[in-house]
This record gives structure tokens, sequence and C-alpha cells, in this order.
């Protein structure tokens, strides 16, 4: 039989893994030469031949798994790489703005531009038919080639042909012996919706990982086995040039759209113990229902290893874990592969901490919000001289007391203030927080994540306007 | 107050926090100048002087992991290093056997002399006192140089003294509250015993992950919270030359001890997408309960990444999870990272497929076994003939059919024999198994583990006299 050929096969048990497609925007000039999707091998290799002919500028619509790899990939090859984000930071379904934000510094001091919170209009050819152009925010940017990445669309047009039931987002609807609604077809892989363990409902996760589990429960059930699909977390990790990226579970977003009241920590710490060689920092965040302590997900983000504190999050969460049980977990130490303490048990103590008020925080876009809408209250940073010399946030706001000093100046502060505090890693700023409490002062509060040791972390792909010395960090 | 002066004190709440002390074997000449332990810095100080002096032999007594993280250290510094270890493996109390095997090939590689299964009876030193000779075994070894690693005792006689319960290991016996048995008196650290968290019994686990637990919840309890320890499950890890080793919970040996019935599998596989650079090899041990599938344990060696799944391992057995479990859980994927399967995915499939009746295993121990037994049966190795000519197993036992060849050489062999499949990753093992058993061939079974790709992984700490074209390996 010939591809075009159609002939009728009989079944005892049929499976359909029909996969998925691109999603292509309804845009003038979307079929241009030079738009490229990539999810198929000839794609990547018509992408490789293309960009060999001289090309300068590449631009890629959505800030996805496959957008920013792609990007990594046309910037290691020398092109002049612009990412355009329909929201307003990268990895949107992936990550919260916070945890984004490093990363879309890493992307930027690696040349890449970033339009964030910006749509394409639609894309212009020169006289052979080839993009040279594309409509961003109402302005023309000049391109040699262009990767479409806004997300993939299940192919179930042939089931729902066919009768089979179709979940409410496209998807082939499954139970968890992955059969459909049809007696004796099953069906798996990006074509299907999955069941969100969290949540319990319907998302699409059209991921290999899934995918290679479904192969295995149907071929366990069609020959006579019976196995189940747990459903997913929507677990992903990418590497996006220098950094790490492992995420889990719910976003706080997400979380917050699910009705779920949270509490979240954002920790950065090193990935092993920072004296034995090689040591890099990473940033955890964590999502936890506020009332049972119960996590929700995590989001792990930096040049050190990221991606097993993800796995770990991933096993926690499949047996709901609470940030008490996951401060008790007997993780592997010694110096090469981590701290005495993990990053995720500081990050789980932080919200201990919080949930039995022992620590106040602020976030950093809190803290944001409260610096551009010039709110009365101090900022404290109590860093060495040294550091706030290579940077600091201008302010009016800003007053600067290393904390070996803070004691001894305690008078110099208003015991009725609103005060925060921050360092570089949170810890002297709970240090502080901890003294002033004990001193009387009502209204005190620490930054969670860092100032500085990550580049802008408090601006990642907002507005900069604080940031003095940028030029240092 | 100075050291060596005494002073009351009174006290609301008393933590003690004695650590523990090097175990020092009462042997002749343990006293010589050369003989050294390393648990303080100043010892480690005295080390780097000593063996820079001229030393070019040293010897390791104990292969834990104080043991082996020294002697690569003594091997780095040019020193001819021994390692004698009184059990028939390395790193005895943490691996099996078969794990350990790889461990002990590497450690040879890189020049290290392992006499495992063999006691030290005494020192010898020269004119001036100091240790140049040490006997093993019956023979006079010479040495520069000793480092005792037999272990450490819980420093508890103060407590012991003051009429506090002491546990039957020698550590200082508390609750979850780390409480001891007197009123408003806590102990933490190396001092005390714990709880493992699968058997429910006392044991020493004298780590810094775990006294660092230890103090933060001394430290809510002392200062009016409330919190607990949840136990431990002697996760460990360390880094012996340019591999890594990870381990949580029960090994095989133990399990079989504490009287549980166990299934396990041994499984080698890349760490991440072979065809992502930088791709290395673990070899996953994975042991559980067989009527339930619970998981007691898991041992992780190689050069590739085997630390992150040992955090996935113990993170799965603080939550009571099952092999079934362990298949489904939703861990990250991306090429730079894993496979579409991680390695214990496949470790834990292994388990069910035996469970299942679907595979017959036989392990790399009781193969050698059979061999030296020199038993009837046909060892079938199903590589290709490339992969025999670099190294094979030299027995009267073994025929070579490739793998694509098999099914029509089935006539070649005897149906009612017993068939011991091997490959290089048992996959192809695995296969075969499934095409005899479905050609109605009645005893077949795959071996567990590689035959190659791994240095000797058969004849790790044993004999090798089966191991043809050793030099090719």
């Amino acid at each position: 039989m010939k591809i075009g050929e159609y002939s009728t096969f009989s079944y005892d048990k049929l499976v359909t893994a029909t996969g998925s497609t691109p999603k292509i925007p309804n845009l003038d000039g979307i079929h241009l030469t030079g738009v490229f999707n990539l999810t198929q091998l000839d794609e990547a290799n018509a992408i490789r031949n293309y960009i060999q002919n001289g090309m300068r500028k590449a631009l890629v619509v959505g800030a996805g798994l496959i957008g920013l790899e792609t990007a990594e990939a046309f910037a290691n090859q020398g092109l002049d790489v612009t990412v355009v984000e329909a929201l307003n930071w990268v990895l949107p379904e992936m990550l919260d703005f916070e945890a984004a934000s490093y990363l879309a510094e890493h992307l930027r001091e690696k040349g890449v531009t970033l339009l964030c919170g910006q749509s394409v209009g639609g894309f212009l050819g020169d006289a052979d038919g080839k993009v040279c152009k594309a409509l961003v925010g109402g302005k023309e940017l000049d391109t040699d080639i262009v990767l479409l990445s806004i997300g993939n669309t299940p192919n179930s047009s042939l089931a729902r042909d066919t009768g089979i039931e179709i979940g409410a987002l496209g998807g082939i609807k499954v139970n968890s012996r992955m059969e459909t609604s049809a007696a004796d077809i099953y069906a798996g892989g990006d074509c299907v919706e999955n069941v969100n363990i969290i949540t319990g409902k319907g998302v699409l996760a059209p991921l290999g990982s899934t995918a290679n589990k479904h192969g295995r429960v149907i071929g366990t059930n069609i020959t006579g086995g019976s196995d189940t699909f747990p459903g997913v977390l929507q677990t992903a990790c990418v590497k996006v040039f220098d950094y790490n990226v492992g995420r889990t579970g719910l976003t706080e977003r997400r979380a917050i759209n699910e009705g779920y009241d949270v509490i979240t920590s954002l920790v950065p710490a090193p990935d092993h113990a920072n004296y034995y060689p090689g040591s890099e920092e990473i940033m955890v965040k964590l999502v936890a229902e506020k009332a049972s302590g119960r996590l929700l997900g995590a989001q792990i983000v930096g040049p050190g290893e990221a991606v097993k504190r993800a796995d770990v999050m991933a096993t926690a969460l499949s047996f709901g874990a609470t940030i008490d049980d996951l401060a008790g977990l007997d993780l592997s130490y010694a110096p090469p592969y981590n701290s005495a303490f993990d990053p995720l048990h500081y990050a789980a103590n932080v919200i201990r901490n919080k949930r039995d008020g022992l620590a106040v925080a602020i976030t950093p876009a809190e803290l944001q919000d409260k610096l551009e809408r010039d709110e009365d209250f101090i900022l404290l940073d109590v860093r060495a001289p040294e550091e706030w010399h290579k940077n600091h946030i201008e302010a009016r706001q800003t007053v600067q007391i290393p904390l070996p000093e803070l004691r001894q100046k305690l008078d110099t502060l208003p015991k009725d203030a609103e005060i925060v505090i921050l360092c570089r890693t949170s810890v002297r700023a709970y240090l502080a927080h901890r003294i002033l409490k004990g001193a009387g002062f009502s209204d005190t509060k620490f930054l969670d994540a860092s100032i500085n040791g990550w580049p802008y972390p408090l601006y990642g792909t907002r507005s900069r306007k604080h940031i003095a010395n940028q030029s240092d960090v």
C-alpha cells in the first residue's frame, strides 16, 4: 500500500496516535518563503539550509520551549535574533514572571532581543517572495527568516469524525487505561487530553515523556495486560544557552486562577556547596496552598543544576507532599552535588517561616509596583558597602545600613514605618527583619529573592529605571 | 572561660551535640607517626603536610565514604594508593556487590589497588617511629602513610553518665522532637540514633545533611515552636574520580536481612538522550518488596548523572512509592537532561515485567556462580559480531547468535535447555528472551545489566578468568 491509497482493515484493538500540528496564525504573508515551523526533521533541515544563504536576522514568534531552543540555535549560527511573545514574559505557560525574568536577562546577555507583550501583525516579502519584514507592535522589523512557535493543536479530527468523544481543549478524551469513548479504540500521544494530577482537570501535554508512557500503557492493555496512566504534572525542562530551567505542577498565576489561596517562596541558592568548584546559582520558586501547606508547583531557573530539583518536586507533588514533608526529605549531600540543605529545603523552610509568622516577605514584583507608584516606605539595603557600589536600587526610599551596623543604628529608623529589607540572597535581609522585629519595629518585611548576584532580577522584562550602575553588575 | 576550666550554668533547655569520634582499631603500631584519621580540618592539613615529604605509597583502611574520597585525593597527589576493606566490596554499607563492582573497576582504572575481604593486622615503623609497613592478609605491604577510615562512634558517654537513655547502637536515644529521655534536654547530630523510615529501626546516620535538619528541629522546639524530624533513608552520595554514586533506602542484602522478600532490577542506561553531547552511562539498581511492589532502596553508579536519580528515589521512598508509582512519575524530559523515559522508569518497568511474568532474569552474580560451578546451560550472546570480538565471556557454555539472526537459527538451540541470554544493556537480551519464549523454549532468562560498555561488570571484585580480550574493553 502506498501513500494516498486506502484499504479497509479489521481490528480487535485499534490505536490512534495521530499527534499534533503546529498552530499557524492567520496573518498576511504567513506563506512567504522563509516562514517556518519546526516540529519535523525535514523542517529542521530546511531551516538550516535556508539560513546558510547569507541570512543575518531571525525572528522567533512565541517564547515557548521550541521558540527559545530555536532562538539559541539561531544565535549560535551567528544570526541576530528577536523573539516576540504575546504575553509579558518568556515561557509564560511554564514560569511566573519573576522566574522568567532571570531567564529573560540571560537571553539579553546572549544578544537576543525580547519583545514581550507584543504581537505580530503580518509579514512582508521581497520580489522573490521571500520574507523580509515583520510587523510587530505596529512597527516594521527587518528579518530574513521567521520561526513560528506558538503551540500545537491535537490532531483529533479523524477521531471526532468517527464519533469519538473530544475534550474541551480539542484533544481526544481518554480514560486512565487510554481508552477512548469507542469500544476497543485507544489513543495516546499529542492527540489526547491528559489529566493534571493536581487540579484533576483536562490539559494538553504534548511531550515525548508523556507519549512514551502512554505507549507502554496502551501496549500493555491491548495485549491482555492491565495498566493505567496516572496523569501529568506538566513537568518540563529546557536548556537555554547556559541556563537550566525546570518546572512542574502549577505556576502561582495558574494556581490563583484555579482558586487556590497560595503562599510562595523565591529563593536563590548555590546548586552545591559554594566552596566546591563549579558551584552555580539557581533560583527556586515554590507555590503551596496556604491553609494546608500542600505543594502545588515549583520553578527552578539558573546556570546551576535546576532539573534535579524539578524531578524531586515532580515526585513530591505526585504524592501530595506538603512544605513540611519537603523540608524533611533525606536528599543526597556531598559537596560536589549539594549543600547540607538542598535549595528545596531552604525554599520549603522560607514558606514555613512565613506560615509560622516568623517571616514577612514581599516579592520583587510587589516591590517594583511600590516603587513605580512611588509609595512612602523605607527600602533598607543591608549589604556591604562594596556590594552597594556595584549596584543598588536608586530611589528616594533607599537607605543603606550594612547588617553588622544595624543594631547600632536602630534609632536612625522610624519604628512605625513600613521597612522593606533586601540583600543578595535574602539571608541577611531575613536576619535584619528578625532584628528589627525584636526591637519593636511594627511593619518590616524582607525581599524574596536577590537584588544582585543575579542581573536585575527586579526589573527582568519590565522597566529598569531604578537600577543604578547597571553596567557593573 | 578557657579550655580545661569548668563552670556551672543553669538552663531552661539544653542541647547536646557532641558529635562522633573515628573508630581506632586496637592494632600494633596504630600510634606510629604517619597513621592518620580524617574528620577534622587540622588532620587534613597534617596529612597534606606529611605527604609532601617525599611520600610515595598510601594505605587506606576502610572503603567507605571517607576512605574512597581520600584514596582519590592521595592518587591526585601522585601517591600509589592501596585500599583495604574487610568486606568483599567497596562502600559495603551503601551498595550491593554488583553496583560496587562498577565502582571498583573504575578505582582500578585509576590505578588504585583494592584489597577487599582482607584485614589489617598491624603496622611497623622505621627507626624514626614513622609507619613504613602494614600487615595485610598475613603479608607485609610497604606504605609511607596510613589513613584509618573504618567508621565513627557517637560521642554519647556524657549523656550516658547523666543517665540519659542510649540506643542499642550506642547513640543517644531521641524522639521525633529530638528530645532525649531527660526533661528539657535535646540532642542532635552524629551523637544520636536516627530512625530508618523504611524499617522503623534505629540506625546511626552521621551525615551533615541529617545534622542540619536536626538543628532546625531543635532550634524550633527550644524556642517555643513545634517541629519533628521524620527519620532518615540513609541517602548518601559520593564522587569517586569520574564516577558518581548515589544511594538511598535499603540495599538488597540489608532488605533480605530485615526479612523482606525482594525483587530487583539492574539496568544500565544513558543519563540523557545518547544523541545529545555529553551523555554518560549509569547503572541503576532498584530493590522492591516482591508481594506489594513497594520500593525499598536504590543504588545508582556511573560516570553519568546518578545523584539526581538518588534524590528522586529518596523522595519516592519517603512516600512509600511502589514500582507502579515510579513508572508513572512525570519526570523532566529534554535531551540535555534525560531520555523520554528516565533510567528509573526503565528500572521500574523491568521489575514490573518480572512481576508480571514477562521477563525472567538472572543477576551477574548468579551467572558468575553458574559459570564457576561449570553448570550445564547455554549462555547465548546476541550482540553483533564486532561487539563479540571486542570482549566476551570465554566459556564452554557460550553460543553466539546476533539478535537479527535469531529467528532463523532457532532450530540450532535445544528447546528444553536452560538458556541465559546477554547483550550490552539487556534490551536485546530481553527481546531474544521474548522471541525464544514465543517459540516455545521452556527455560530462558536474560542477564540483568550489561556485559560490556562497562568494564567487566560480571567480574568486578571477583575473578575474571572467563573474560576474553580484557585489554580491548
